[in-house]
C-alpha cells in the first residue's frame, strides 16, 4: 500500500475481530520499527510483544481500552529509565562490528555520547528515550498499515501494572506507549466509518521564510 | 519506494548538495505528516517550514549541525507549551464539521479530553505534546525517503534561539526537533557509504507470553 493511502486507511481501531495476525507480518512490522531513526542511533527503547490473551487481559485491567485484550497482538514500547556507560559501550561495540572497524576509531563519537548522556538526570534521559520510542511508534503504525494490519496506539493504561506484569523494571525499562494489532471489526466499531479529522494543511504547517 | 527499502535507504545525512527539493515533494511529505496519529487526534504541535538560507544560517548559529543551513529545507517540529480550552474547543468544532454532526454530540469526548488535559501541568502537557510531534517525525522520515528526499533529524540545536527567530513563543509553541531535507552529497558525506547500525531483531524486540 502506498504511504498516503496507508496513512488514510489506518485509524485507532476500537473493536477487533478475533482473527490472528500471521507471524511473518508481525516480524516485518518489527523489522521496520527496528530500522527507525533514534537520537545518535542508540535505540534507547525496546518493543515487547505480547500475544497471550490471559496476560493481555491482566495488562488491560483498569484501562478503558478493551483493545489491549481483544486485539491479536500487543506491542509495548518501553524506554530505558537511565542511560549508562554499559549501553554506550555496547553501542560502540555493535557499531565497530557492523562496520568492521576497531572500536578505538569511535573514540570521539563515544566521548560525545558520554558527555551528552551521562551528565543528564535519569528523568531527562527517560523522557528523551521515550521520545525516540515514539519515532518507532510512528514507523510501526505505517508498517502495520502497509501490511493491511490494523492497530491502536494507546497511552491510557496503567504503566506501573504493565511494568510489573512484564518484568520491565528489572530490565531498566518503563512502558511509555502500547500498540494493539489485529483486524478491525467494521460492524461493531463505531469509529470505522467516520471520517478522519485533521487540521487543514496550512494550519498544521506554516511556511516561515 | 517500498517501506523496508525506504527505511534502509535513509540515514542522517551530514553533507548536502545544493539542489533544491521541489515544492510538490515538500507538500506530500507535509501531507503525510499531517495524517500521523496523535493522542486523541488533537495534533498538539505544528511544523514550520524554513526555506530561506539567511534565516537558516541564523538558526544554525552555535549548532554543530551545518545541515540546518546547507540542506534545501528545514522542518521545525514545535509542540504547544500548554493545552488550553480553546484548543479543545477548536478540535471539537473541526471534528463536528468534518463529520457533519452537531458539536453537542461530542460532549462526552470533550469532557474526557478536558479532564485529561486541563488538569495536567503545562510542563507535563508540553512533554506529551512533544512526544506526539515525534510520531509525526517518524512519519516525515518515511515520507521523505519514499519521495527519495534525504533528511537529517536533529536534537542538537539552540531551542531558545530557534523559538525567538521564528516567533514561536508568541504562538505558544516550543521547538522540539528539527529535520533538514535535501539531497545527500555522497562524495563529501563520510556517513554515506557506512552500514546502518541496528540491534539484532531479537534484542530490539522481545516476545513475552
Amino acid at each position: 500500500m502506498e504511504l498516503l493511502q496507508a496513512l488514510s486507511w489506518r485509524y485507532a481501531v476500537k473493536k477487533y475481530k478475533e482473527d490472528t495476525v500471521p507471524e511473518d507480518k508481525i516480524r516485518r512490522i518489527l523489522e521496520a520499527t527496528n530500522l527507525s531513526a533514534s537520537s545518535a542511533g542508540i535505540q534507547p527503547y525496546r518493543v515487547l510483544v505480547v500475544k497471550d490473551k490471559v496476560l493481555r487481559k491482566q495488562l488491560s485491567e483498569g484501562s478503558f481500552n478493551t483493545q489491549i485484550a481483544e486485539a491479536s497482538h500487543l506491542f509495548v514500547f518501553a524506554a530505558y529509565t537511565d542511560i549508562n556507560q554499559n549501553m554506550i559501550d555496547d553501542y560502540m561495540a555493535r557499531t565497530a562490528a557492523t562496520r568492521s572497524i576497531p572500536v578505538a576509531q569511535l573514540a570521539d563519537f563515544k566521548k560525545s555520547l558520554e558527555s551528552y548522556l551521562l551528565a543528564n538526570t535519569s528523568e531527562a534521559n527517560f523522557q528523551w528515550a521515550a521520545r525516540q520510542a515514539y519515532i518507532g511508534l510512528g514507523t510501526a503504525l505505517i508498517a502495520a498499515a502497509t501490511e493491511e494490519v490494523d492497530s491502536t496506539p494507546m497511552e491510557g493504561f496503567d504503566t506501573a501494572q504493565v511494568d510489573r506484569l512484564l518484568g520491565l523494571t528489572e530490565k531498566g525499562l518503563r512502558s511509555c506507549i502500547i500498540l494493539a494489532l489485529g483486524y478491525r471489526d467494521e460492524e461493531r466499531d463505531w469509529l470505522a466509518q467516520l471520517q478522519k479529522v485533521r487540521l487543514p494543511l496550512d494550519e498544521f504547517s506554516l511556511q516561515i521564510g
